[in-house]
């Protein structure tokens, strides 16, 4: 499965060292370059003598298919006739591109905050112009338009460590509070602090498989290897020790594994762990001396009876010493997801446990040159971290619109596991929680045949298929990673409740036809 | 001034092949974690085993003086006695911090897009309700809630592309702007393209000296090596053909210099380059088959009479073949500076010139991984790239604000440059454009003679003093590069005008004081 480069790129060396799982790559290397003009008229650039990990990495979410999907809603705008009137994109958990509509309070204080003459001169609810005027306060000049402190607002990370210590019941220091622009760029510096070798052993990351492909592209992006751990598909997509295990004793004969990151409730996957099976990642990780990367941006969203989110601090704190004092844990948390699917603002936070203080310092250090997250962002972080308290003005209108994004999302979940658990060829996990399903599908060997001819992976090629024909756009399990020989797709739970009936009925149509062409 | 150490971290392997000057970094070693405690009790991370570029890295305007500000503010807070009572943040170019007040239009706009009530609720301008509803059009669902293409919303690339055009008076074409998170994220994407080594070299990229500390902080960050040219103090900071050939020649015997950097108006030196400056930077970017990066942050920003912006972009479209067709230039313009200051809302955006088209979707592709910049910070960027139209109901208020803020910062440049260059063991050039003054101060022997005890650069040591006795705080010379045996300070010209008088007040009693103390 892996490439054969030739090391151009002196990071390569590193990248090279792995030997994990990297279902992207045969994709990639076929995929480069394809139409495209690469004259080297004068230039100093090209596709051959850049930073070959950019070239390499991939971000599947946003990929190829992705990109044709554009193409067509274009095509179709401009009067091309087509099998379908409108493309549905399930692609991507974008919650107000599906037609979500914002918490009205997040805004309102957003509006305040980028223009606080509002504050004196509009109706707006009390609550929220307090807190706007709190926000703005805490920010130097009182603008939005100034930097604020690399880490955020002092203000907000004191409300976010309030947050974390109603959420989990024990103390949150808002020192160890990082606000970030969306959860990526935290996940991006914190990964980026690990690429030193050890003993001359490459440094390499633990990563679920499948995984959020954030991970697998800033891993290339970084030159750390990728050492998967497949979740069990079996016990719902929970993660099973003995397989931690494996992965971890094959990778470490040749990579320094340094850490291990667990996206929970999971993406793509939509399970959520039991205390039990987070307690068993926190002994894992104490156990092999490695930093706990805990991707916790679905924590807002739990349906499935009968769950619940217990987040790795938590867990890590009531476990007592020697975990509490000594592991070292980065919770991710962010506005794009949730209730609130904020992802446009670019807000999130992430909160540093035992971490040494001169690393910590080297990390905000690390930050500082990117100066700091956006200001609005941060202000509807703080309406996350504090939203309106019991009987203030805007408390009803912020609870009826929180329950109503949640539970209709819950429903949706349902709508998505009950259609495609009975449809011929499928096997799906109950959505226990986040905003996908990840179905997998059987695929006939006439199928895989028609795939191998088209020069594409099979579940890419159905995927393809799916969004020629029917105008469905979702993400092939390749860019996620999937046992060999197995094929899945990952789809959002986020179109509304019609538009997922709809979509639901053709997806049927389309499967059914698909089956037939290929029986 | 090469620190010695002893190369564990594979990219160091890299860093380590610099021949430049790079006067950060002795100070770097031994402030390495003084003060701090890495007690290695079951951490799997420490400041040894870390990426140690990343414990290389510095960022001088946020750097250990900038907090020792905040230190002192607090203790200021607290009731602490100090010879002052309130600090002056002159380090950094955030000037809603100094008192600058947004401009009106842009904070109306943003309000309706993040709260889109508000344009039918609201008493605010029919204009900016126009250019709201026209963004929101622009959004996925309408909504700043949505991811944006990694690029911007294309409504704002083509209002970009169309500021472009009337700046430069030739065609910009949309697919080549980029929306960023400011200047910062496009700027360290364009560089991390260039991590290569070629034919065995090591890629090295040319920075000016003085330099903006985000280049050396990103250049160590990605183990580029920093080839400096010196800027002509004598000339007014103007860029010296000889001393470019000298740099690269010396760079090129053992490292591939694979781009220029140019800052134009100039940080921290506030020149302004004068275009047959220009055509002969490109001349020999071309020369030496160069990538040009134009750091154009500061195209509102010229003060001084008889100067005049060029664009990199206008020149060379103007200098024709080959230069037109083949030389890669990427420009960076942001929101956080000209006549707005936006800095805290994360707005900027590049051209990207002649960049081979598979290089350029590697890029695109690079920065889909971080899905978007935040949408109202493209919100803010419309604004810029397209105010109110003359006879638009807010253009008036808008023209006035926007002269306003670029009269008094001219005021502001010549009260600065004026008090700098009459005081005894100074020299300051005009500062023609930008928001800084770089002056040169002559210590006497036993200045640096007090300096080497306090195990200080003299530079260092004299901001330390000056913060420590009168609240200002400067960022000192080492932070930017100088030459060697000359000693430096940027000052921004941000505090409002009363403020500065008071500040330049101070200054010159302080400096005559440490003068008597070290006679």
């Amino acid at each position: 499965m892996r490439p054969e480069l030739g090391g151009r790129g002196w990071k390569l060396a590193v990248t090279t060292g792995q030997t994990d799982v990297r279902p992207m790559k045969s994709r990639v290397c076929k995929d480069r370059g394809k139409g495209k003009t690469s004259p080297e008229v004068g230039r100093s650039l090209t596709e051959k003598n850049i930073n070959q990990n950019i070239v390499l990495m991939q971000y599947a979410v946003r990929g190829p298919l992705v990109i044709r999907t554009g193409v067509i809603e274009t095509e179709l705008q401009q009067g091309a006739q087509k099998p379908f009137k409108r493309v549905i994109r399930a692609n991507i958990g974008d919650a107000h591109a599906m037609g979500q509509t914002p918490i009205t309070y997040i805004r309102q204080v957003i509006a305040m905050v980028a223009h606080p003459e509002l504050i004196e001169s509009s109706n707006l609810p009390k609550d929220a112009k307090d807190q706007a005027r709190q926000i703005l306060c805490g920010m130097s000049g009182h603008s939005a338009g100034a930097y604020t402190m690399s880490c955020g607002v002092e203000l907000i990370r004191k409300n976010v460590a309030a947050y974390i210590e109603k959420r989990d019941g024990h103390k949150c220091d808002f020192n160890n509070v990082c606000l970030t622009t969306g959860a990526t760029t935290g996940i991006k510096m914190v990964l980026e602090l690990l690429c030193s070798s050890i003993d001359g052993k490459c440094p390499a990351v633990m990563v679920p498989i499948p995984q959020y492909p954030l991970y697998s592209a800033t891993l290339v992006e970084y030159g750390l290897g990728q050492v998967g751990y497949f979740l069990d598909e079996d016990n719902n997509w929970g993660l099973d020790m003995q397989e931690l295990e494996r992965a971890h004793a094959e990778a470490s004969k040749t990579q320094a594994v340094r850490a291990i990151v667990v996206i929970n409730p999971g993406n793509p996957t939509g399970q959520v762990l039991t205390r039990k099976n987070i307690e068993d990642v926190i002994k894992f990780a104490y156990k092999h001396k490695m930093m706990l990367l805990a991707d916790e941006v679905y924590q807002h969203n739990i349906y499935a009876e009968g769950c619940q989110f217990f987040s790795f601090k938590k867990v890590i704190t009531e476990m007592g010493a020697p975990y509490c004092k000594e592991q070292e844990l980065v919770s991710f948390m962010s506005i794009s997801k949730g209730y609130m699917g904020e992802c446009g603002l670019r807000g999130g936070w992430m909160e540093i446990i035992n971490l040494d203080p001169a690393v910590q310092a080297h990390l905000y250090k690390a930050l500082s040159a990117i100066l700091c997250p956006t200001s609005l962002g941060q202000a509807a972080v703080d309406c996350v971290a504090k939203p309106p308290a019991e009987g203030s003005p805007s408390y009803e209108q912020w609870l009826a619109e929180k329950t109503c994004v949640l539970d209709s999302l819950a429903q949706r979940s349902k709508i998505i596991y009950e259609t495609f658990k009975n449809m011929k060829g499928f096997k799906c996990n109950v959505v226990q929680g986040a905003m996908y399903a990840f179905p997998r599908i059987e695929l006939s060997p006439k199928a895989i045949e028609a795939a191998k001819k088209a020069n594409r992976p099979p579940d890419v090629f159905y995927a393809y298929k799916l969004l020629e024909e029917t105008g469905i756009c979702v993400v092939p399990g390749t860019g996620f990673g999937q046992k060999p020989n197995t094929h899945h797709f990952r789809t959002t739970i986020l179109p509304q409740t019609e538009l997922l009936a709809e979509m639901m009925d053709i997806f049927q149509k389309f499967h059914k036809k698909f089956t037939d062409e290929f029986a």
